[in-house]
């Protein structure tokens, strides 16, 4: 594979006020990141929160980097998996952080995918009641979603993302380069939420997906980086208009009710959230035509686009009253309507308040989107 | 005691744009609280976190109130003392409220005292990343300082409010009959964070208090209520100009950096807040007064209004390292110059970036402010 022209980047621009920062995309990137770390933090101690996988790879450099830029580093280690995303290892990692001697000037370096980025920006936001942290995404899943618009949050034993706190990062640092040891099915995992960005916003980003979906998985030169690009910025503007997801930010939950359920009901074991995503997309897309939203053919569309990219597409067998007592508890609305993310067609989302029962009517085949 | 003219009322606005919100100051005012939760919330389901004393008095009144006003309601009971304020209590909080059934519109109502606030105020900012909060302060200290301003947080081993965030409430409702139940020695605490409203902002709120303090402790009618107005005022004023302490908001720790070194040396152990807040605010005064800054005379006035108040002005014996390390750790920096809060008189404050080891210089007597 040959590698991207050296001085390639992109620059993505999250307008938040005083809280605005740049999403700054390339690849081999990695080595300049302490220099951009100093500058949008003006920090000089930072802690790398990063899982072994990840730190084995690319600590060394990161840390480097930082120090580079005259930065003081500390490298601390979570657990790979969803599990550590808890308050218990929120709890260490504040300990560390102290008796490492954190403090308010101190900058947290997100280095991994969206568990990093959500655990270590729930501790940057709460440490101290909020210290900066740099989020460096190495999924394609957390470059393109998680990584961007400040959400950070750790599970309970309740659900997902039931507790967190708006975080905005100072700088998003995206080395495309990373993704080339993602395995195959992370990357189709990441690409899910890509393809979702295209479907409520941008039809030219979808169709550009359907002419190139194997070159952009194949991390093909000049196919990854438009892509990322054009995904970052379709979060960014939704961000930036809805920082606090009281409206416009919600269309980004498209797919999510029921891609959210499936990954409650299976336990978060063996699904990857790309891959509840998927089926959840289908799943609304399908609902979308049958409400007379969508035109007939929208859902076998999506369909395809997904397939390609060896993503899942069909519902696993659960009865239907699971399906919408997770979709309730998920959805913080308990006896009351849920905005359901529903299309008009390909880039065109909107916001329909249907009770669970609704999105998911009684005698509804369960094994299919 | 004679109570106060039913009708009088006192309203102090925090302005934080659209996170503004009143601060309401009466007499028997409870049975109202319900219908002004709706009307600043738009909930329809109420959670009030309360300690067993409080809910006990309280409880009751403010949930017939609040049902009145059509909220389904749900109490909660945290133990009391600062060992509840912590990520434990926290997560089991989540817990019972998911299980109740909390959604994102639900309020949280804090009934209490700074323990209840800074816990249920954490707990709301957090649950879905950030519910409504309601803070109904029920001891002095929390009327005129800690449930104004947004600041919530928990304790870790290694440090009071060391883990938190900015989270404003919607509203906060100040009963002042509430105190009259509330011990002289939790009295005379709350009183310290008035005086240093006072000593920071306002030297006519000081003269005032060197006039009325016995009659403000004793609650007579005419003398509590414009005490408690005039002092959450210049806490709403000081907030509005600085929400997340950059700057200003500094001026609100006056007394603070060496009060908080007491109370970890302590261990929270025996002293209440106000009376570490005491000791370090003539600490301060009397540094103020070595530094040049102050006028001679500055400590004595303020110590001779402390101990009107039964206020404790001797700081415990403890080797002057403990003190160092405990100021570095508090204040959230390391090696670092801390910006202390010095008077150049009463009513005039400033920050004066400072060593620790500047702060309490060498051969320094430790028995005394």
């Amino acid at each position: 594979m040959s590698t991207q022209s050296p001085g390639e980047r992109r620059r993505v621009r999250v307008a938040l006020d005083e809280r605005s920062y740049d999403i700054e995309i390339g690849f081999d990137t990695l080595p300049e990141l302490g220099e951009a770390v100093a500058r949008n933090t003006g920090s000089q101690r930072a802690f790398v929160i990063s899982v072994p996988p990840v730190a084995r790879r690319y600590g060394a450099k990161v840390g480097r980097s930082l120090r580079e830029a005259g930065l003081r580093v500390k490298r601390l280690e979570v657990r790979d998996g969803e599990r550590s995303k808890s308050l218990t290892e929120a709890k260490r990692l504040y300990g560390a952080l102290l008796d490492a001697g954190a403090d308010r000037s101190s900058v947290v370096v997100a280095l991994g995918g969206g568990v990093v980025g959500d655990l270590a920006g729930f501790v940057a936001a709460t440490l101290f009641r909020g210290i900066p942290v740099v989020q460096v995404p190495t999924s394609l899943l957390a470059m393109v979603d998680s990584s961007v618009g400040g959400k950070t949050g750790v599970n309970v034993p309740r659900g997902k993302n039931l507790v967190g706190a708006f975080h905005q990062p100072r700088l998003v640092w995206i080395d495309a380069t990373t993704l080339r040891t993602l395995p195959p099915r992370q990357r189709a995992a990441g690409m899910a939420e890509v393809v979702k960005h295209a479907i409520i916003w941008d039809a030219a980003l979808f169709e550009r997906l359907e002419a190139e979906m194997e070159s952009v998985l194949a991390l093909a030169p000049g196919a990854v980086l438009p892509v990322l690009e054009r995904s970052c910025e379709i979060k960014a503007e939704v961000v930036s208009r809805d920082e606090r997801e009281a409206g416009l930010r919600m269309l980004l939950n498209f797919g999510h009710t029921v891609g959210h359920a499936v990954e409650t009901l299976q336990g978060y074991r063996g699904l990857l959230h790309g891959e509840g995503v998927s089926m959840g997309m289908v799943f609304a897309a399908r609902r979308s035509e049958e409400m007379g939203l969508a035109p007939k053919g929208t859902m076998a569309r999506i369909e395809a686009l997904l397939r390609r990219a060896d993503l899942p597409t069909q519902l696993p067998d659960h009865p239907r009253k699971a399906y919408l007592q997770a979709i309730a508890v998920d959805k913080k609305k308990r006896d009351a309507r849920i905005g359901f993310v529903a299309l008009s067609g390909i880039g065109r989302a909107e916001t329909v308040p249907l009770l669970p029962r609704e999105i998911w009517p009684a005698g509804r085949r369960r094994s299919r989107g």
